[in-house]
């Protein structure tokens, strides 16, 4: 509920009001994240009956329980711009649902990995798309990610411990990883091609200025990297 | 997070602190009902995957996500009366697993009324046995009830619908409450004669007042009569 607060401020029309493309691009991100959130949750919930323990049982539900709480705030944001938070979410349901029917975890392990390398990749993304949005939705968007970073200290140590106690484990974790990042730009760019509007956001309109192709690439590879120094801060090869 | 404001005053000593037997039976308390929170977390999450919409599957993953964040300042509270909270709900497991195996949902109406039945139980219990508690623990306890009883009118929409288009459902979801409200008769009545200390919360102890057998029986009277309201509530008979 204390999210809610900081969308209540007046909304930007200036930029959200006057511009229908920069509104529909706006209804699509936060589209897009909320559809997100809600199978963060539905994979976290269900990676959490494989916990080995009871405390790691409650700590997957309760980075579900997080993601499912950003919802709201999303779809509030959603309504006051016009339009309906089911609708905004209807077009990238086929793309996220099959990034996780490809990436259905086999067990623990691949699960934690999956809820760090995912969300991970997700928040780079949001924070570089974040530079070319009015202030009430950067602070919306920014707010969806995992503020304090409590969830990745928990996965880090989880999996370096199972790395410590079996090294052969470490290949195939790794190989999970690349098969993850694979197959999220397999659907970004499956939306990408989708959704122009959306695309607009970062390659800029006419009065808004964008990301020139060369720009374009050096995010991509800033994204790469992140996803690299991620994979080697759980002990793993990208 | 609002919640952990709420135990952070002083606790108090004066019955927390002085009697052993009285803080046994709050850690116990507190360890039942934050096992029943991490359980109804796992079967809401469970059922909105049987959701026939996405915004039914969000209403249901939102009351699983509420559920969840009740778990913290339990868990807290536990920790400040020097036990743990996991061993503090070891003793419940298998009592309230056996609830959940013995009413596993077969469909999405029977777990609506699970989780309005259920819930709603769970709560009269706790509201009666909050007039024994220190402020604090009784704040505690009181907080982790569904306050603003959305969820309610959420399910009770939803069920009187379905019963309006098609009658004889209620005939099978009148005897699932009934299967219900047995099952959880059971389950208490093994919890009451394990755990001596729980128990004594209700009837007493040497320096406090407690409820006779007359009492009891009254109790238990209220606590039915408010299932049947709530089942008439549904528009099924009790």
């Amino acid at each position: 509920m204390a999210e809610s607060a900081e969308i209540d401020p007046p909304s930007d029309p200036g930029l959200a009001g006057d511009d229908p493309g920069y509104r529909a691009a706006v209804v699509d991100l936060l589209g897009v994240i909320s559809y997100g959130e809600i199978t963060a949750f539905e994979r976290l919930a269900e990676d959490a009956k494989l916990a080995p323990t009871m405390q790691d049982k409650v700590a997957l539900a309760t980075m579900a329980a997080t993601e499912l709480g950003k919802v709201g705030p999303l779809h509030q944001r959603i309504t006051e711009l016009g339009a309906d938070p089911f609708e905004a979410m209807a077009p990238f349901n086929r793309a996220i649902d099959e990034f996780h029917r490809h990436t259905a975890p086999s067990d623990w392990l691949e699960g934690l990995v999956k809820a760090f390398v995912g969300d991970g990749l997700a928040d780079d993304f949001y924070r570089e798309i974040a530079a070319f949005l009015d202030p009430t939705t950067r602070d919306l968007v920014v707010s969806s990610m995992d503020e304090d970073g409590g969830h990745a200290v928990f996965v880090v140590d989880r999996v370096r411990a199972v790395i410590a106690a079996d090294p052969k484990v470490a290949g195939r974790l790794a190989l999970w990883g690349r098969r993850l990042m694979g197959e999220a730009l397999t659907q970004a760019q499956r939306v990408a091609a989708d959704r122009d509007s959306l695309t607009a956001l970062l390659t800029g309109g006419v009065d808004r200025p964008g990301l020139d192709l060369a720009a374009l690439g050096r995010m991509f590879t800033r994204l790469t990297e992140r996803h690299a120094a991620r994979m080697s801060e759980l002990g793993l090869d990208a």
